[in-house]
């Protein structure tokens, strides 16, 4: 395996990318990080998991909304951070996962963990991209969104995940500087793609 | 050789994408067109070479700049398009040569290709760039730009290939939506690079 064995990817809703994410960690059998990760924050953080999946992967409400929305403070049991809206406690958790993790070859998917491996010199990331036909086909197949809600749930869903890679890294989300390799899966074919991120890793 | 045998680089200048686009044409053993194009264009109109390479990848001047500069209706000879500014000129001959060059497997860099051929099924679209440090450096040792000028030459050949393109294609050159694949020089090696993009065509 050469050095370029961590891989973070990000990705457009409805692109495929988790997909093809997973897909990679299997054909060069290294782990798989994505939802896992909320939970292994959880666990650490004493929280319930699903009071991290709502917050997962969107920047800081204000703390007005934090406080109408029920999600500041609510940890039952040990809370390390308590002072800091949830979504905070979440990325910074994860932010100390994300470094942990990156010891061992691996796949991460989303989360800003391109920015937060930034000085790691094992990295490969990756940005999944597709038209928005093909986006919609897939929110549908894969995510079960209604049809006639598909475009609006893919432009909302990568809004809220710009919105957040901004708000952590003060960087672009989707532009290529970001990024070593961006990946059209609506012309690049799934089989192809796979072949060829191994074939930089191998 | 898969269907995807017309391959088009967009790239930074100071990328090495060229040189990228060189290199897979020589892999795959198919034609490679650059400014050749200039020179068969200008071949095609009857002008001087030399003029259509001062408005190559420039979009149109104002009327009064291109007669202040002289670039106005100053062919010898043959002129079909005569009532137009030079650079539209060569951009219209590029066209329907880059569509007839399309009809055999090859590269071509720039000049809007990968929005001529938008219609083409056998497309791959390119786009190459790096990090300002080794563009600079490549300035420097390719394009032999001197050190102290070479990130405001960059800059400016980037501003002008972005004009350029967003002038005739009406999109924004550099930004992943246009490109099957972009590839970043400085991460990716170029063996590697070289061989993925042949991955997909063979």
């Amino acid at each position: 395996m050469s050095c370029k064995h961590i891989i973070t990817v990000g990705r457009q809703f409805g692109s495929g990318g988790r997909e093809l994410g997973k897909a990679v960690a299997d054909a060069l059998g290294i782990k798989y990080y994505d939802k896992e990760l909320i939970s292994l924050a959880a666990k650490e953080s004493g929280y319930n998991p699903e009071i991290f999946e709502n917050v997962d992967e969107r920047a800081t409400n204000s703390l007005l909304y934090s406080l109408s929305m029920g999600i500041y403070n609510i940890g039952n049991g040990y809370a390390p951070m308590s002072d800091m809206p949830v979504n905070d406690q979440l990325y910074l958790l994860q932010h100390k996962i994300i470094r942990e993790l990156a010891a061992s070859p691996c796949v991460i998917v989303g989360r800003c963990a391109d920015y937060i491996l930034r000085d790691n010199k094992n990295l490969l990331r990756l940005f999944i991209y597709a038209n928005m036909e093909d986006r919609i086909k897939n929110a549908v197949k894969i995510h079960n969104v209604p049809e006639n809600k598909a475009e609006s749930v893919i432009k909302k869903t990568d809004k809220t995940r710009a919105n957040y890679y901004s708000f952590y890294s003060n960087r672009k989300w989707g532009s290529i500087d970001n990024y070593d390799l961006c990946i059209n899966t609506s012309t690049i074919p799934r089989e192809a793609a796979i072949k060829m991120i191994c074939s930089i890793v191998e």
